[in-house]
């Protein structure tokens, strides 16, 4: 890299946690260099296509230096999708402690998810499958994606009790709501038109609304106008 | 097999388009035999995790049998997209044959489409990437996508012309009914609480309504009765 390019953030290079910087970089922040690193090579090769040895390359460090901050590729694999969960978790948790109708709550949870599938985990969250993973982590990732699940399906019936929501399954809304966003990880890339959260904006504009036209009166908007405004944005792309 | 047991039909066990029947089978039919068993056995254990001599097994035949019929396992799986696909592609040519809105056009796509992502064919169908497959196949993997995402853009494209569907952006709104519809590989299971019909019922309503309630003078149900009914059934699993 020449000196005139400007240092990337960790996050934009995650194999700038190890080179260039002369300060002590502790062994989160490369733990984290390791994760994000595979979750981007997972992401472009495919999960039996990638080697630690790739991931190595990549961060410009030995194998063995890899193994010092994970014991083998399935852990990276559920440590990446541990990585994309954890917004998700957090908004969900969030959602519980608001107040507001279900679909209020719902909308920020659905934006958040969004996002989170944006970004380099989004991929590996979607493909950290049972047959990839041992019985113990593979246990692991239903827990925690039924735990997601539920909470979803809770504000769900939470809004249907509300009003706020009219679904009459929301175990089958649920379902349509995580398959829309999971999907993102298949075709979103970063960089290109729109950012993560005008593709938040726009799903949540659809999946509140559908397809339909809203009646003359049923057609208030649900976004602040700063939101609606960025998703109309996102719909030029 | 005990002889008092009904003799499965091809669709139910594949295996019975080599045993048990005295006339001879043709080619195509055994051809889709070991496609459909291929199907299950990839949707069961993973596409790297299943061999051909698992699938010889399934078949209760040689795996020089199967090579009869397909040349290695990465063409299987991409003959596994391709049955399930044509009913979606098939949906597609009839919805250009069609009069009426783009909504109703797209309604009948979008209900073909989840039924066919739940057959036994939608996990290949999802798993399909580019990664299992090489350069050729891949490209025509993307080739038939893209015409499916096309059609479906065409048909929400007509319907913003027409009035009858309110989006602002097509391609992200053909990108989240995709996803909420490939999304029924990764849960749905035939032979538990929903039929796949009763299931792409449920779909289609989230897809054109959303989860907001509806105002009420734009309440009309948009299905025939017989679909809302069970829809309605779908609703109370």
């Amino acid at each position: 890299m020449a000196d005139t390019t400007p240092t990337p953030t960790p996050a934009a290079d995650p194999a700038a946690a190890w080179r260039g910087r002369r300060r002590r970089k502790d062994h989160g922040t490369k733990r984290d260099a390791v994760i994000r690193t595979a979750a981007r090579a997972f992401d472009e090769r495919g999960y039996h296509n990638t080697s630690l040895d790739d991931i190595a390359a990549a961060l410009g460090v030995t194998k063995p230096t890899i193994y010092y901050y994970v014991p083998n590729k399935e852990q990276l694999l559920f440590e990446c999708f541990l990585a994309g969960l954890e917004p998700i978790r957090a908004a969900l948790r969030r959602a519980e402690q608001t107040q507001g109708s279900g679909r209020d709550r719902l909308r920020e949870v659905i934006h958040d998810y969004a996002v989170a599938i944006a970004s380099e985990y989004g991929w590996c969250m979607v493909r950290a499958e049972h047959q990839d993973l041992g019985p113990e982590l593979s246990a692991q990732v239903r827990s925690l994606k039924s735990e997601i699940d539920r909470g979803i399906r809770r504000l769900l019936q939470t809004g249907i009790s509300d009003g706020s929501i009219a679904v009459t399954d929301p175990k089958l809304a649920a379902f349509a709501i995580a398959g829309a966003l999971n999907w993102i990880a298949h075709w979103y890339r970063a960089g290109r038109t729109l950012t993560s959260d005008e593709v938040a904006d726009a799903f949540v504009q659809l999946l509140e609304h559908g397809l339909a036209p809203r009646a003359p009166d049923g057609g208030k908007p649900v976004r602040t106008p700063g939101r609606v405004r960025r998703a109309g944005v996102a719909a030029k792309s």
